[in-house]
């Protein structure tokens, strides 16, 4: 008898804290280009939150600038790594809405799912992490009952409605569709950074927008390992050909180790090379933008 | 004993999901012409914090423009419906705050709640949805203890607090105040979409600020059930007697029907035909802003 | 058996309640000068996520304009005591990341915590609610693992990480680090309210930025304690000696109170007096900006 008491409570807290943690949603992420003004964004998480009502749902920017892939490209390389695995991330910067690029479902290898269309935007965190398995979404099937006649909005009545079932444990990755080969998947191109004599050529993917700081692909490991020793960097930025910035800097440890308003080279959040005035907008000052078509090239100076 | 046993189960079962379900609170969701950039949103969800913390707490929008009334209207009329039932939504736009004007929450047909100061912004929900009940909340009854000397922050003191009340569970509907006759609700005055002659005239209620489309208030049904075999219009946008465009547009399924920078008539995302330069701005290249007395006229072309 | 099986039920219910009460994490509050349009404040909640996915994570503001302590201060004091206690607050305005400012915890007396460098941005809360107590955290011990090579965001390395940690319940306030004495906190100087002959000097701390007013330190107690009569004050504001605005405004309730565009001083939602005009922008007609280099002077007359 004891123990069939004892069975009572050991079954009835295992359901107790399934209700915490078995069934805990995964958080839901959404990136956009909408802004914040008018409804968009709240009617995908209108939708979402009628999927389940415990999600976290987060913002990671709804600030992408029309139509910028690969500024979207970018924020989720930036921040996915620090989220935990199967978190569920909607990425909806769809030009190409209602003509047919596809809709897929991609894992990476590091364990969190991207929902979007198959148009470049996962190209960076593919590259970083790996996929382990992508699947094209089964629009028929899956998009959201009454949507029928709307083409325009997948976001809403696609991508948020499967990522808050993905998220709350309703549906599985598994049942989505078909395989998709990841040699199929649309990438945006791009210059990698790469050692040429006696210096290092990247790209300046993005800029830092609030401080204007501006942000190389030359990773912390890459400049270290082959100029251990240099303190000090000859620096071209450019694009299409015309120098926007030349000068000789130091590489700090924090912005605090130069003078107000002077350049200086310093490893990011990402522990990658950057360019930024202390206490000043850089980016400002002379003219630099993000993006693939803008090099850096960095020289060690004794 | 076998069935004392599976009772004990049963019950403890019912009982943990009733933690997660049965008292799950409801979402809330936050439209106001406050901003981003100062306390008083935060100030509002605190609030609703301190009364459940498990709440889902949304943000609709804080960038209505300051005491733009219909703006706040049109976004809740385009959320709304996207969101799960019962959720309750905080509206402060609220010019006349400490004025005589009512507080009220609405329940509408489609079984949401709105709370907010009666001056319009309902009207187009309601006109939409319907009112199942309105009620003026008694403010003295119901206001934040210790919020007695501060007239000019209902939307903190009185809306969010009792919003959050009803979210959770804590307050009933029916017990925050009288009855108020739906007749006596503030409206907003309007030009409903009508055919006349060859032509069906509407207004341009809002732009979608991020892209500069207009949208109408002219519905997919009423176009396609008018002139069902029309794919060309020619189009007149006015305002006060003036006209700010004339133009021959094709109407598409999508923006990838047109040239890059070519204007069209499309379905928007609530079904009603919009104003559109594809991958471009309409409104800011016409000077056209969205309101009430803003006039769009679509006569069929062959 | 009857009692067992009751004891059964008990404790299986207790489990229940635990899962969604006991155990239930406290909000988590976000103020930084990061913006909106990059990745930096969805690193800090995907780290808090990761901590534990059923927080409410809030964002105060990310708008604080670059390096600005002082605003940010504000926004924490017009804001804190609206959340409930226990509530944590992340501030992340830090100029000084990576020189040796100390990183600290603050148990303000009104039960809520705070979380940052030691830098100011907690001096008005503290002026206000008291510290109950302050601890300097041991970066070392408590940063995120694999962030050592990072030095540049302590605000998702070490900030956000424990501040999830203590709002999920996984620290102990007490055990963050060694107890830092409240004298030798980091203070942002100010002028006080003050009553001097026939007239009350304060400061204008901040603008509310959507409106435009300007709200000074003079509380409501201290105006109305030295003048109860009193419905007209003689106003000037003035930075470094020069005049921006001079005038004889009544003291009103309510914005209805006066005419469309006229000035006003009230009492805002803090209870402090400030300057509007009616449905119009008083900071900007008057080129005057918050900040505590700007005075006000308001004496009363018949």
């Amino acid at each position: 008898m004891r123990f069939s008491l004892l069975l009572a409570i050991l079954i009835s807290a295992l359901l107790s804290s399934g209700c915490a943690s078995l069934s805990r949603p995964q958080p839901l992420v959404l990136i956009t280009d909408f802004g914040n003004k008018d409804g968009a964004v709240s009617a995908m998480k209108g939708v979402a939150a009628a999927v389940d009502s415990r999600l976290m749902i987060s913002d990671l920017t709804h600030d992408i600038p029309p139509y910028n892939i690969w500024e979207a490209a970018y924020r989720l390389q930036q921040t996915y790594k620090y989220w935990p695995k199967e978190t569920v991330f909607v990425a909806v910067i769809d030009p190409g809405v209602g003509s047919a690029r596809k809709s897929i479902v991609a894992k990476s290898n590091s364990g969190h799912y991207f929902i979007g269309p198959d148009n470049g935007l996962f190209t960076l965190v593919g590259d970083e992490s790996g996929w382990n398995e992508v699947r094209v979404i089964d629009e028929n099937a899956y998009r959201r009952k009454g949507s029928e006649d709307s083409y325009t909005f997948h976001g809403r009545d696609l991508y948020a409605f499967v990522g808050a079932q993905l998220a709350a444990g309703h549906l599985r990755f598994n049942g989505l569709g078909q395989i998709y080969p990841t040699a199929q998947m649309v990438r945006l191109g791009y210059q990698k950074a790469e050692i040429s004599g006696n210096s290092i050529k990247g790209t300046l993917p993005v800029l830092d927008p609030n401080y204007g700081n501006a942000w190389s692909n030359i990773s912390r490991s890459m400049l270290l390992t082959a100029y251990p020793k240099a303190r000090k960097y000859r620096v071209v930025i450019q694009k299409g050909g015309r120098s926007f910035f030349t000068g000789t800097l130091p590489l700090v440890d924090t912005f605090a180790g130069v003078g107000k308003g002077a350049p200086l080279l310093y490893f990011n959040s990402l522990l990658n090379l950057s360019v930024a005035l202390n206490q000043a907008n850089f980016a400002e000052r002379y003219g630099i933008k993000g993006g693939p078509e803008w090099t850096i090239t960095v020289s060690p100076v004794k």
